[in-house]
C-alpha cells in the first residue's frame, strides 16, 4: 500500500474504499426507520435542488456531443422537472419496500437446546459501474443504502455533473438523517485507471457490479479481485409447442420481441413445433409485418416461408437487440429443450403450449433463470417480479440469478444462542 | 481450445470437464429416490470391495513415507474394515437427509395473474480439491450428486489408489442406477499443472471449492475464472462480559480452545471485561494448566498474570492452531465489538454474557458466519448445525457463509406460468 505515496490516484481510490469501508460497518446495523428517513429526505432535497441540478445537468448535456453521444442518448441524458420528480418518488418508493436486513430466513432447536438462526445481513461495500444515465445515481444509492449496504458509485462520464449535483443532495440527507455521510461514495475522476485500482480493492470491497456493454463487464470479471454480479446478454427464446394457442402465441411473440427490442428480456430466437409450422408461420408473418422484422429462418422453415433470409450456425447464439429473428422448426420438446439448454444464454426462455407434460418437462429441464409458460419474455424483470427496486438482472447461479433486488445485496450469518453448551 | 491438440493434458482436462458438464443436465432433473438409490448401491459396493480398497490403500500406505507424510497423516489415510463401513454409512446418511433441488423459496401470484415460483436448482459442475483423505473422496461425492451436481474430484497424490478404487464403486453404482455415470469424475494425473488448467474452464465448471492449506485457497481464488467457496482461517474469539456466569465462561472457553486445537473453529483469542479480570484471569489459568497452553497477554492483563508472555500486535491477529491462547482486557462491549470486527477472520466469534443488551448488540454488530451467545465456538460446524453433511465452512460473505452442505451447493431458477399475459 506504500504505492499510494507514489500513486495520487491509487490513494485517492484507497481513500474512498476505506471511507465506504468504515461507513458500511455502521450502516449495518442502522435501524429501517433511519433508513426510510435518508430516502424521504434525500428525495425532499432533489425536490429542492431541482435549479441546481438542471444548471449541472446542462453542463452535461452542452459537453454530451463532445463525446459523441446520440441523440437518444442525450435525451436519456437530459433532466428536468418532470424527470427529478420521477428519481425522488422512486426513492419514495424504495422507502415503502420491506427491509431485508434481520429477516429471519431459517431457526431451529437443536437437541442440546442450541438455537441457532439464520439472519440477513448486508453485504458491505457494493461498487457499482453504470452507464451515463444520471437516474441510476439515486436508485442504485437507495437500493444500497437501503439493504445495508455502503456504496462505491462509477458512472459515465457523461453525466459527472448531473450525477455529483445528485450525490450531493443524497450525502446532505444522511448526515441529516443520521446515516453516515460516506456511505454514499461518488467517484469524482473520470480517470479510467480508477476502475481497474478499486477492481484491486477486494479488502474493502465486497461486491462489484458492472452495468454496461458485454466488454465492459468482461473486463470487470477478469479484473476482479472481489466477486461480481454479472449481467451478460440475454439469448431469449419462445418455442410454439404445438397445443398451443396460435393467437396466443403471437400476442406473446409480438410482445416479447417488438415491445422495445434493445433489452435483455427481448426475443430473439422462435422455435416452432413441426406439427404446427405450416399453419403458424403464415400468421408470424403477417403479424410481424408492421415491425418490419427480419425473420432468419432454419432450412425447413424456409419451405413455408421462401422469403425468410436463410439462418447460418451462429444466427442460433445471437442476441440481436434489434429487428431480427431466428426461427427454427423443431420435432418435439425434448429437441427444444436441448436447443436452448445449448444456444440460449440461459436469461429467459418460455414456451407456449397447453399440454401438461409439455410445460413440466419444459420448466424443469430448462436452465435458465426465468423459465416462463404462456407469458412474455419481457416479464423477467425486478419490477414486474415485484421486487419493486432492481440494480440489475443477473445471469450467473451463483449467489444471486435473475432480476436483483433489495435482497440480492444481503449475505446471512448464523446467530448461536446457547445457556452453556460445549461440544462433546 | 486448438491449443489442446498440442498439450494432452489440456486435452484431458478439457474431456474431464466436457463429460462432467454434459452428465450435469441429466443430473439436475434426475428425482430424489434415483439419488438415493444411488447412495445405497454406492454404500453396499463400498462395503463388498473391502479388499480392493484396503489393497489399493495399501499401495498409498507404502509410498507414504515417501511423500513425507507424518504418523498421524499416514493414520488418516489407513483404511480398514471398520473405517470403511464408516464411509459407507455416511452415504446411506446422505441418502436420507431431504433433497434440496425442488425446493420451492419463494411463491407469489402477481396482479396481472402470472405466479411467479422461486425453485432451487444445481448449481452445475463443482470442481472440489481437497486434502489426501479417502473418505473425503466418497463424502464429497454424495453430496454434489445429491444436490444434483456433477463433481470433478482432485484429491491429494497420496491418496490416489484409495480415492481411485472408491471412485470405482461410486461410478459402477451410478450405471446400476440411472445416475450418468460421468456425474462423478476422478482426476487420474497427480499433474499439479491439472489444477490450473480446470481453473481455466467456467465455460463447463460452475464453482471450485478447494480444501486445504491458506496458499492453496490463495492460488485457487487468485486463478479460478468461476466462482470460489473460500475456507480461510479462523481466528475465533470468546468475549467473557462482565455478567458473564464466570464457571460456564471456563467451561466454554477451556471446550473451544482444548478439544480440538487444529481446527477452524477453535478459540485463538480471549476478551475479558475489566471488571472481571482480577477475579477471572487467575481461575482461566488454573482451567488451562492442565492442558499446557501458552497465555500471551496485553499489558494490562499481565498486570494481573505476570507470567503471561506479552502479547504483541501480531497476536491479535494469529490463527494458531495450537496451545497459544492471546488475552485482552477490554473496557466495555463496544471496545470488544470493535476488536472483534477488526481482528477477527470473520469465521466464529463468541460472548459470555448474561446481560441482554451486551447480547442483542454482539449479535447484531459482530459480522462473522456465526455469532455465538453463550456456548462454544466449536459449535460452528455443519454437523453440529444439523445439514447433516458438510463439505467445507465458507469465510466468504457471497453466496455461502458457514457450514455448506446440500443447499449451499445449489442455485434457483424462477418459473413463471401464465394464461397469455403480455407486458403493457
Amino acid at each position: 500500500m506504500n504505492a499510494s505515496a507514489a500513486n495520487p490516484l491509487l490513494a485517492y481510490c484507497l481513500d474512498v474504499a476505506r471511507r465506504a469501508d468504515g461507513a458500511s460497518a455502521e450502516l449495518a446495523i442502522v435501524d429501517t426507520a433511519t433508513k426510510n428517513r435518508w430516502l424521504s429526505r434525500s428525495a425532499e432535497l432533489l425536490d429542492e435542488s431541482v435549479e441546481e441540478i438542471v444548471a449541472a445537468n446542462r453542463k452535461d448535456l452542452e459537453l454530451a456531443p463532445s463525446y459523441g453521444l446520440t441523440p437518444a442518448a442525450i435525451d436519456r441524458l437530459r433532466i428536468d422537472r418532470e424527470r427529478l420528480t420521477a428519481i425522488s418518488n422512486a426513492m419514495r418508493d424504495i422507502a415503502r419496500l420491506p427491509d431485508p436486513v434481520g429477516e429471519v430466513l431459517d431457526g431451529y432447536k437443536r437437541p442440546n437446546g442450541l438455537e441457532i438462526t439464520k439472519v440477513r445481513v448486508p453485504l458491505g461495500v457494493v461498487f457499482f459501474i453504470y452507464e451515463s444515465r444520471p437516474n441510476v445515481t439515486a436508485d442504485a444509492a437507495a437500493i444500497c443504502i437501503k439493504s445495508g449496504n455502503a456504496v462505491i458509485l462509477r458512472g459515465g462520464k457523461e453525466a459527472i455533473h448531473s450525477s455529483s449535483a445528485i450525490v450531493k443532495c443524497l450525502q446532505n440527507a444522511a448526515s441529516q438523517t443520521g446515516i453516515p455521510r460516506d456511505a454514499v461514495q461518488f467517484v469524482e475522476t473520470t480517470d479510467r485507471d480508477a476502475v481497474g485500482l478499486f477492481l484491486g480493492l477486494d479488502k474493502f470491497i465486497d461486491v462489484t457490479i458492472p452495468r454496461g456493454g458485454e466488454s465492459l463487464i468482461r473486463r470487470v470479471a477478469a479484473e476482479a479481485t472481489m466477486p461480481v454480479i454479472k449481467h451478460f446478454d440475454g439469448n431469449c427464446h419462445v418455442y410454439v409447442e404445438k397445443s398451443a394457442d396460435l393467437e396466443m402465441a403471437l400476442d406473446i411473440i409480438e410482445n416479447s420481441k417488438c415491445q422495445r427490442m434493445g433489452v435483455c428480456n427481448a426475443l430473439e430466437s422462435l422455435l416452432v413445433h413441426e406439427e404446427v409450422a405450416t399453419k403458424f408461420l403464415p400468421m408470424l408473418r403477417d403479424r410481424l409485418a408492421s415491425h418490419k422484422i427480419e425473420l432468419r429462418g432454419c432450412e425447413a422453415s424456409r419451405l413455408i416461408l421462401p422469403e425468410m433470409v436463410p439462418a447460418t450456425e451462429e444466427d442460433w447464439g445471437r442476441e440481436y437487440l434489434g429487428p431480427v429473428l431466428s426461427v427454427k422448426i423443431i420435432s418435439n420438446t425434448l429437441s427444444a429443450i436441448e436447443h436452448i439448454n445449448h444456444y440460449s444464454s440461459h436469461h429467459t426462455d418460455a414456451i407456449i403450449t397447453n399440454d401438461l407434460i409439455a410445460s413440466r418437462a419444459f420448466t424443469q429441464a430448462v436452465d435458465s433463470a426465468a423459465v416462463v409458460v404462456n407469458a412474455s419474455t419481457r416479464f423477467n424483470d425486478g419490477g414486474e417480479f415485484g421486487f419493486g427496486a432492481e440494480i440489475g438482472i443477473s445471469t450467473d447461479k451463483f449467489h444471486a440469478r435473475g432480476p436483483c433486488g433489495l435482497r440480492e445485496l444481503t449475505s446471512y450469518k448464523y446467530v448461536v444462542q446457547g445457556n452453556g453448551q460445549i461440544r462433546k
